[in-house]
């Protein structure tokens, strides 16, 4: 993996290095997803191994963090790997999605993990009612905290419970249970996965490349948010169409806050990109709109994927025969690299570029944990609290008045 | 359709109304778009009625404008219609995200439409002649400008060609031949949609309840333009999914530009949300981050698609039995009206609604129509070129050095 900083960090800035070094430090003691990388994951392996082989589907019911790390690794994985089940995602109340996405699943074939934090969030709840309502007790499992109202019930069914430990925010939690449960019944390889985090942390924490990268590129993000508060994650392959939806999660909620001790809304504004289709859409607004953009993009360097423009000359079309006899994914990171140029030349676009070396599990473990560490490192620097996320419980208390009114 | 806008637009900013509403009366002489809803369109419903019944995919290759607008179409329609001919989406050079999608289809039972208004867009003829390597050319149409090389080509090929006018930019194409030609493939009904743009463009041109509502929506978020910077379109339906992406790139390439006769940079970023998913991932932003963003809810009247909670009550949950019994489309739209007064009590976030009545084509011909007067309107008064796209070029012409380097 390879991070790029095209922009200037001052010098006056480079000085707040050390403090904030030691101020992740600290936190790393009271924040559990610091740890995940390093934890035991035989009962995740050992659970698959006992796993009816007739299960063909892995329903996986969650909302938010819950649901979007699993996703993200599974379809980053997918155009590479030969799955041993497939995962499908409940993630919403809209009963045409719920009606079409049923009717793709032999229910008989499929075993539900329920996944919520608190146990009782509510659009998980009623979907595990509605497949409850269809299926047996011993087509579900739970992932949840261990005192949870969820994990009580599944006690009284007698269900497979899996912790989601207490420190560990349902956005941080992709490398815990809330991941590696339904991924290694896809047949995902989590230790890879969990090494790629791993690599990462070790590069941070132990003064290997990453450290310097990681803290300069949170010190300029942290330092210039007002004036730059959207960060553009510009993604070259759909592998990253889900991936960049969990960084909008990570990103967006755990910065968008108030300030500890004051009464400021801060916070910077997470926008995932795919290219080069965007470059079809978004790209004009980046080239010459209102300046308030930071560009990261994000490129695979060995796609292993064989594909050529064949040597065809097209009558009125000559002109691009440039294009004849050239490897897809030489072609794409070409667009990439064209266009990082191009925002370069316009020398008031922050603009920085992380490479992974291929498409398998250490590469997004990889990504997975610099880009919680980033998170992390900001969410100091601007004075938030990164782990809570109070501003939706006004929604949540409002819907449950009218549930309530409805009810009466 | 409703559009309820809940916040204040001061009579100061009314009074441009009407000369608001002259500019872009002059400008509909002169762009394209606006004449598409009274287009005849018997030369599509022909084409279909003479299409081969062997045909079952019909594969689009086009990126941008050419390809996001008959995409949300389709997948807006796709949980409530049974389709004719499944329509299949090439946009992207990433070899692994062509070998996957190609591995789906049936080759010998595909038609391909080679979309292209310049006829020389990079991703397409790339991938045209993929295609063209492996298929045989009668298997091939071409939708591009009729001057274009890519139409001289396929008068060479006698092929069929349909017209995309000059004066329809990519991003307004949807309901010109670029949108209208796979989905009557597809077996949408396309007067309906046609119908649904009509009756917005009667109702905006023609004093009608819309014509208040989109001049006072495009006063205030173009006034507010620099402090209100992002707009989200905060979609309650899993239908709506690639109608934002068509969204994104119709308000961020139409709005991000560099002033007319001006140096300053302006535009807002568009951002599309999925409700309630994006309440577990991006409200929090919403409400307690910086205060940047005008938020655009989008509800469906009638899902007419009856799930309901079944009256389950489980132990130690019973707290959640005020769900029981509720339908999966009522609590959806609870969730939205929920969060949609969560943000009006915090008195600085700008609101509207949007409703359609229901998942059919007039509807979505209607928020299509809807979305593009919109644009246009705020484009006449931030003073930008609304329907060009220079800042995509420079990136180009990079690639084009590289492309020709390599080649030498």
């Amino acid at each position: 993996m390879e991070n790029n900083i095209h922009f200037e960090v001052k010098e006056s800035l480079l000085k707040y290095k050390n403090e904030l070094f030691k101020s992740i430090s600290a936190e790393r003691a009271k924040i559990g997803y610091y740890d995940l990388p390093f934890q035991d994951i035989s009962p995740f392996v050992e659970f698959e191994k006992g796993f009816s082989k007739d299960i063909e589907n892995i329903v996986v019911i969650g909302i938010g963090g819950s649901s979007l790390g699993p996703k993200a690794v599974y379809n980053f994985l997918k155009p590479v790997k030969k799955f041993k089940r497939k995962l499908y995602f409940f993630e919403t109340t809209d009963p045409l999605n719920i009606a079409q996405l049923e009717s793709k699943i032999e229910l008989e074939k499929s075993h539900f993990l329920i996944v919520s934090k608190s146990g009782s969030t509510l659009e998980t709840i009623a979907l595990f009612k509605y497949f409850l309502d269809k299926c047996k007790k011993e087509q579900f499992s739970f992932i949840t905290e261990l005192d949870s109202p969820l994990a009580k019930l599944a006690s009284s069914m007698n269900a497979k419970i899996f912790e989601i430990p207490k420190n560990v925010g349902g956005r941080f939690s992709v490398l815990s249970s809330v991941g590696l449960v339904p991924l290694v019944l896809a047949g995902v390889d989590i230790a890879s996965l969990l090494n790629g985090a791993k690599k990462v942390y070790n590069s941070f924490f132990e003064d290997g490349y990453l450290k310097d990268t990681l803290l300069k590129k949170a010190l300029f993000f942290a330092k210039n948010h007002q004036e730059y508060n959207i960060n553009l994650l510009f993604a070259y392959s759909e592998s990253f169409k889900y991936f960049v939806q969990w960084y909008i999660q990570l990103w967006g909620e755990s910065l968008g806050k108030k300030q500890k001790d004051s009464i400021l809304n801060v916070g910077v504004t997470p926008i995932g990109l795919i290219g080069p289709q965007d470059q079809h859409s978004f790209l004009q607004l980046i080239v010459e709109g209102t300046r308030n953009k930071t560009v990261s993009f994000l490129k695979i360097k060995n796609f292993k994927q064989e594909l050529k423009v064949p040597k065809i000359s097209l009558d009125f079309l000559q002109k691009l025969d440039i294009i004849n006899d050239i490897s897809f994914d030489e072609l794409i990171n070409m667009q990439s690299d064209s266009i990082k140029e191009a925002l370069l030349l316009q020398d008031d676009i922050p603009v920085d570029e992380i490479i992974i070396d291929e498409v398998n599990e250490e590469a997004i473990g990889k990504l997975i944990f610099y880009y919680e560490l980033l998170t992390s490192l900001v969410g100091i620097l601007i004075d938030v609290n990164t782990y809570n996320q109070p501003g939706v419980e006004l929604g949540k208390s409002i819907l449950k008045d009218k549930l309530i009114g409805k009810a009466d």
